[in-house]
């Protein structure tokens, strides 16, 4: 930590922060420059420690020099993790496809979308059950009935399946009836919710929060990792900003960034960020060159049906073009698109 | 809602239009411009309804007439809402300040601090004990135990009690506990926890989600209203842009839109948006001009030795100045500052 | 400067580093800590210096301990400017206010404007004539016949006169024919313009660019400064942001730091932050509660046919109860509205 | 234009409203909805008809349904444009890239950049001599020295060259002697430069604004259109937003709208976008993948030692790898490199 004095602090002042210093049982060394006095602070510093010091009135900034999140870092966890569900990884050379509808809507739609997926060559089926919804008035989900629609799509189909937890009281149920549980942007700093996917033993997609920063969301993947659960996959799904020509800015240079800072499988979720179907299979290409480990992506068997965002779900037909399209690219980067048994023979 | 078909669609595609909005219970009427084909529609729009309409191929826009929120609307609900908590109101010609520690950290900074409020004329005390921390390092707060320390004060001093809460789980102990009860920034969109504190019979503040637009502000409050509880305070915190100067970007003309929108009291939180001391004075006047209600403020007896936001915390003298200050502000607007028993008469 | 090294910076590298800052006449100081080495760096470090730095293949981050601006600093210029143009001041105790069209549409139109303002007790009148328009088929402005108008104005009402300037080539007629320029948002970092004003002898009105951060609009400024005009006026009128509610997020937060920062004096522009009349009024106010040193206010005889920027023009009416309204607060924080002859007595 | 008119507006106001329409030659017609009145307005609507119907006092809200560009769009010009310079393309199969130094420096660093992007296969240099820079205490270019320097490139390595221009009275000197003429992102609604480049008959790349909307930057495009000029590359760059960990927010969503909206050649500049040398490649990848007709790149022979954006900047032989990596993905999406004939047999 680098602590910048202000411009003629006193010599008492100085040594007052630099008791404040000592007794945190850091080590400052002080050095004088032209205008500002620094203070270089060596030992193991925590966000509290340097929160403590810029409250100081003669403090103008701190810096951290290590970074603020361990466990997610590469720099203290150089091996890549692997994230494994089913047959399926993410995170090794494997660029895996996770799609179908935003929400279960009917056992019906849920049944029909599986076949579907599976005909495609998708492998892991999404499908909220629980709806974070802006409006109290639209579709809150199917709820528990919807989760055990995902299992009877598992056990007839062999598709791996996926779904959204909100609820902390609902995070051991979902994780027993699905394959991957999701946190979804708007929870990405409920931090009780990561604590409790943090105990289960089923991988977990953590979603960028709209307004986080890369260096809030690994800080929001160390909560999980903390709390013991390893397999913790990353999700760019574009953030706010002042553009309104689609939902949600996607940050493929986040992607980038990711790749290099952090050990775990990063993937990208187009149809979110897009807002709009017509921009999913460009973005789609996009994150597989920017060097994804997979995708998050909507589908749905009757988009103008749809109980929510059909308005960015593919139809069935644009899902499977997508895939052939996805192929080179993939193979460009060094990645390959495993399919199910359906089309992989 | 107004549809505006793309280009040269056809006349069957319009007709599809015009059958899927009948079925849904809405009356279409079709308006053939220059260019595009555009469709009013008459009824109770759904978000849903709006969301399905998107999704279909030949349209380009859709347009929403009627506002997605309704009990929190003052074109629904004329009168100005004023919220009371023991003998402190919001909404109304007071303007009231909420001040204290960022968090609760030990019986004796919780007790001084109460003490140091009573004397500058402060009647209700904020104090967090469970914390939102952006790292899992950082101190995670007092808990029930700090709920308990919370009654003393009301017990010991008649100061009324504020603290957040965060998970679901802890919401009906936290109401039983203290006067008012907050949900953060973080949480805004959290929506089985506005579920919940929808169900209490306390105060709720609700703070805008450092993303969040005045409409989606609104319709989280919805949220709660629909649930039952209608004394629903807003708190404008900031928001989040390129600017790094500060923590946040106060939004006061959110607060001028909000007075016009809503009947719901509105306060404002210029501790969280500024991040630095320095500015609270300032920002709490021009909140107060800008027409406010009340004011959520961080003090510390200490600052420098706060577990969290001591950066941002007002010394006592400065809480104490900033009183005096707001005085003619606030008359120049037709509100006043009631204070306690203290130095009322 | 400090020069934070990447993790096992190899030896050689970093002798490499030190040469390199020694090369450019500065004074480097190397300092191991547990994961990385920092290099604190003495001398007048410039931009292109800690550019430099940054392009060394090992170098992790560089932080700069000196400010960017000098000439617009308190840091180094401690004395508060006090603009004078005519006999209005801007940076003392007076909270002056610059009010009008937003653009000159006809002789009528123009002397209209000057007559309400006049008897309002305005001292000085804005008025756009050549335009910057986001469209090129809107109304560009009168030009050179809008400037005669503007000297007609101040000949026959006394009221001084404003207007901004685009072109290079329009600044030193510009100049000659008003009393006090303008640089608009879309040319805050229009460098050879700001050069060009810098050579005049008449004040300088700076808006801030709509994605300025603070440290740019000083260093814009600074520019000015740099090439001999003195006499800057730095003006707030909103940053571009997420919320669609209004036209740009007013950052009042911004103004409380350029206080802190600058001894040049701040103004806002309420008009075109809101981009609607209708809050105006109360940003005024925060305006002048949050320690700003006047305004720039857009009024129109009627806005209704006005050639650009009608919705957010006041009214005549609305502007003279704004000053009312105005005075008690400007005077609760040490400032007041000085008016012309017509109602000064 | 639609105008939808505030609850409870009196007839007596609506026929205002109505009246105002037919004066402005357009034709309205009235429709009565549940709380709200809304008139469809029939016409050529101009961005000024908008504006004024938005400052009428009983409007709610103004939606226009007609795009306010139309030269740039592909609804009213179909084709897609092929923009030419010497022997490259931009806007058909070609994907085409710009490379070099961010500043022109020296005749021994401009003439060793050329000679370095030739071997690497590259046929337009991209060097600036005019230096848009944030600090007056910066390198500000090399002026009309550099822009001989380009010429001297072009007239012994057979490259193309191409530079910025910003101020208006350097437009005719640098359209003679460069191929290619840019206006950079702080230019991009310098309206008088877009008009002055408007008049040229060279090629230019306007890149969009940090925080220009995409329909800002087709309206930039737009005055350049109007002026004459009909070769306009449109060139992303990122936009600004709250994240810090890179230079901006590369903004690939908005290559594929432009892709549908316009039928003008789209490229981006990874460069500036990331503002650091290690997210280069994979963002050209990504762009590539996207669908963009090329790419705006900074290479330096030395970027340690370069004036400017040195830390953006790749080394030569990572320009060289990167033009292998793309060119799986460039035929992937169905574009191909071509080199020029150093490399091309």
């Amino acid at each position: 930590m680098i602590i910048v004095l202000k411009p003629k602090t006193k010599k008492e002042e100085i040594d007052e922060v630099v008791d404040k210093i000592k007794k945190r049982g850091l080590k400052p060394t002080t050095f004088e420059g032209v205008e500002r006095t620094v203070i270089h602070v060596l030992g193991e510093v925590k966000e509290d420690d340097a929160n403590s010091m810029k409250s100081v009135s003669c403090v103008e900034k701190v810096v951290r020099i290590m970074k603020p999140y361990k466990l997610a870092s590469k720099e203290h966890h150089a091996q890549q993790t692997v994230v494994k569900a089913g047959d399926v990884s993410f995170g090794n050379s494997d660029f895996t496809i996770i799609a179908g509808p935003c929400s279960a809507e009917s056992e019906k739609q849920v049944m029909e979308s599986a076949k579907l997926l599976k005909e495609i060559g998708i492998r892991v089926m999404r499908a909220s059950v629980f709806k974070p919804r802006t409006s109290p008035y639209s579709f809150q989900g199917m709820g528990i009935e919807g989760l055990k629609l995902l299992k009877k799509v598992r056990d007839e189909t062999g598709l791996l399946v996926e779904t959204e937890v909100m609820d902390v009281r609902d995070v051991p149920i979902a994780a027993e009836y699905v394959d991957i549980v999701r946190v979804g942007a708007r929870n990405m700093q409920n931090f009780d919710l990561l604590k409790e996917v943090g105990k289960i033993n089923k991988p977990v997609i953590l979603k960028r929060g709209m307004a986080a920063t890369i260096k809030e969301f690994l800080m929001a993947a160390e909560y999980i990792l903390m709390n013991g659960n390893k397999n913790v996959i990353l999700c760019e799904r574009g953030i706010r900003t002042f553009e309104t020509a689609y939902r949600n800015t996607l940050d493929l240079a986040a992607v980038a960034i990711l790749k290099k800072e952090t050990h775990l499988p990063v993937i990208v979720d187009p149809s979110h960020a897009a807002g709009r179907r017509d921009l999913v299979n460009s973005l789609s290409k996009a994150s597989a060159a920017v060097g994804a480990d997979g995708l998050l992506v909507e589908m749905h068997p009757n988009p103008e049906e749809a109980s929510s965002d059909g308005d960015q779900s593919l139809y069935p037909e644009q899902l499977a073009d997508l895939l052939k399209e996805l192929k080179p690219i993939c193979e460009a980067v060094g990645k390959r698109i495993v399919e199910n048994g359906a089309n992989k023979g």
